[in-house]
């Protein structure tokens, strides 16, 4: 068996991982609204470590040797250094404050390193039903079709999505709104739809042009979404211009027309 | 024929000519990928004109001695006055910049005013195939389900929805950014979805706590989506606490719990 028929099998794992935990999302976004605010962060970790668990067994059941750094385990055990053996990267729940809300930008993702290179990406939203795939050097994928960056080549006739963050000390919020201020200048409009790995995927399919997030969770929300918007034809770096380095927790995404332009603007919004 | 029986055929036909429109919509969408940029404003302003023209006929047909108000037509010919005649004020596409993107935040919006007072309104999302309707004391409805805004009570437990509009002169900007910031300390978390009507509904069904936008095209942004708010039990001002004015260009949404401290957040935001 070549390489390209083992990640092409790795993906399929994933999926059918990501579609199960995708049911016990759906389920739980549904029920969400009769659950009293008392029980709403309960709701959600269970459901996140019910995902989480399910992703794991499914994983470790078809590939044993792999490694496994997932939110809930990391978040209960400690930070997991991340090695060059093959190693999935798992967000079961991306968007929590949308699950406990019923906002519809909620999803899986799941995100295979080999290297340290994201290889094989998952990331799957069950309340559209948006499975977004990919797979180094093969292309990306939302529900088996092709998928490709814009074409957009100006900044001023781009969408950008970017995230306010957990974060509410006056330094963070007064660099977010300031960074937000200067860019509102230079492009068309601006959207937040509260999930990371979909607005990586966002970018990936076009539908956002313009993509950055600084102080994200760790690196299950970008694991499986950066391969997609690479297979897609798109551009990760980190927001400064400089590599983009997966335990960073800052992420920039855009059509490769739009990568220097927007690094300028970022940099001016500092 | 009773006054609740005619509001209800009121409602049945516009429920008729939003799903007309909705196909047109769906069909644009899709098809937009496909578009060179250089046609993408023509994209829009077909699909925008041929709906409108769609939704008039069909209103019409039906309710020939009722007056008609649209977007597409009041930027052709000049405002109308709005009487206190029956009158159909209609946004043929809400979320033009999400239709070019093919995000998927994009409605028809109906709404009848009857003495000035909101009495009919529906909000049809095609893409997601979500049909928000309300009739003055009778209810509001999601693809048929009896809605209702959420129970919460907390600003900090709340997920706010604004947008950034379209301006882009310096003092609206800053003005933008800084009443962002404010709210920041405030609540969860931020949303912007790019559809007036779209939080609107968002407000009426739960997903969202909060909602304002200051300097939005016109009263067919908000003349189908408020009765649907009232109808789901929430409230409808404007951001400075005083009574909603449905030509002024700026509405607030909340449930009656939050309302006073959202009023004072946003006082304190300017």
């Amino acid at each position: 068996m070549g390489e390209s028929d083992s990640l092409a099998e790795f993906l399929a794992v994933a999926v059918d991982a990501a579609k199960k935990a995708g049911e016990i999302i759906r389920k739980g976004f549904h029920h969400a609204k009769h659950v009293e605010h008392k029980g709403q962060v309960d709701l959600v970790t269970e459901t996140d470590k019910a995902c989480e668990a399910l992703i794991f067994d499914h994983l470790k059941q078809h590939l044993p040797e792999h490694k496994f750094i997932g939110e809930e385990t990391t978040a209960a055990c400690g930070a997991t250094e991340l090695t060059d053996h093959p190693t999935w990267i798992v967000d079961p729940l991306d968007g929590t404050t949308n699950f406990v809300h019923r906002f519809p930008f909620v999803c899986v993702s799941i995100g295979l390193t080999i290297g340290k290179i994201p290889t094989v990406g998952v990331v799957y939203n069950p309340i559209l039903d948006e499975m977004f795939t990919g797979i180094l050097g093969k292309g990306a994928f939302l529900n088996g079709n092709k998928i490709n960056v814009s074409s957009q080549t100006e900044l001023v006739k781009s969408l950008l999505a970017t995230e306010v963050g957990t974060k509410r000390d006056k330094e963070t919020v007064d660099a977010t709104t300031n960074r937000i201020n200067s860019l509102l200048f230079k492009v068309r409009s601006l959207r937040m739809s509260g999930s990371c790995a979909l607005n990586l995927c966002g970018i990936a399919c076009g539908r956002l042009d313009l993509f950055y997030e600084l102080g994200f969770g760790g690196p299950w929300d970008v694991a499986g979404g950066v391969v997609i918007v690479q297979e897609a034809g798109g551009c990760i770096f980190d927001p400064s211009g400089k590599d983009f380095d997966i335990t960073s927790q800052r992420v920039a995404a855009s059509n490769p027309h739009l990568k220097d332009a927007f690094i300028e603007a970022l940099r001016n919004a500092e």
